[in-house]
Order: C-alpha cells, then structure tokens, then sequence
C-alpha cells in the first residue's frame, strides 16, 4: 500500500523558496505568475494492507517528523 | 487560475533524502516503511483564465525552471 503526504507552508508563513521561483520565472520572461509557494510530497511504500489503519499509522508519521505543525500544513492521501 | 506541479525523482535516482526519511522512522519506531521517496510541490497562482494556455505555459515553466527533466519528471494540475 502506497500513502502519498503533502506537506505545504501555511498561509501567512514566508516562504523564500517560493519567493525565489517567482522572481525567476520573471527574470525567464514568463508573465502572469502572481505568486508561488512550494512545499514537499512525500512518497511512502507500507506493508501495512489495511487502508484506515495505513492512515492513522501515517498521521502519526507527520506529527512526530514528516510536517512540522508549526508552521506547516499535511494531507494523506492513500492509493 | 491555479496550478499545482508536482515534481518527483524518476525511478532509478538515487534519493537520499528520502533515504533519511526511511531511517528516521525506522529509529522513532515506525514499522512496516519500506521506501520512502521525496519529491516537490509547486503551487502558481496565475493570472491566465484559459486552462489550456494555463497548462501550456506551466509545461514550458516545468521544462526551463521548475523540474531537471534528466532526473525528475513532474505532473501538472490545473485547479
């Protein structure tokens, strides 16, 4: 079983990264690109067959050490 | 008009951040990972209304800027 997690900035957190993006596709000559945030995907390969049990398994991942709460915002998507 | 482009390693990449990840969980006492793959998400705020030209224009962004087309391949979703 594969669990597919987004892990994006909440609103309001700067994100450089993004920042960067965005200047760069102006500097590249692209037009209409407002803003841009970027965050992670994190692909994962479970043993686990039961598809409610993968999901809380892989919450608790995200809250020990793949998102930081603080400041960032996960979802789980099981496949 | 928004996009989301997710950009991954493509098979056979060595991926060690992801690796990290593996390690990680296996240390905090997560049982049952057996792969982790780390890739990225872009989300663009565009002001192009049309999602064909939307699309056409962040396939272009992806292939200049955002994916390393040798070692990622990346997906495009307009929202």
């Amino acid at each position: 079983m594969k669990a597919k997690v987004t892990v994006t900035l909440k609103a309001g957190v700067l994100d450089p990264q993004g920042e960067a993006v965005r200047r760069s596709l102006g500097a590249l000559g692209f037009e209409g690109v407002e803003a841009v945030r970027q965050g992670k995907v994190i692909e994962l390969d479970l043993t686990e067959t039961d598809p409610a049990a993968a999901e809380k398994n892989v919450r608790k991942m995200c809250e020990k050490l793949l998102a930081n709460t603080v400041i960032e915002n996960y979802s789980i998507e099981i496949v």
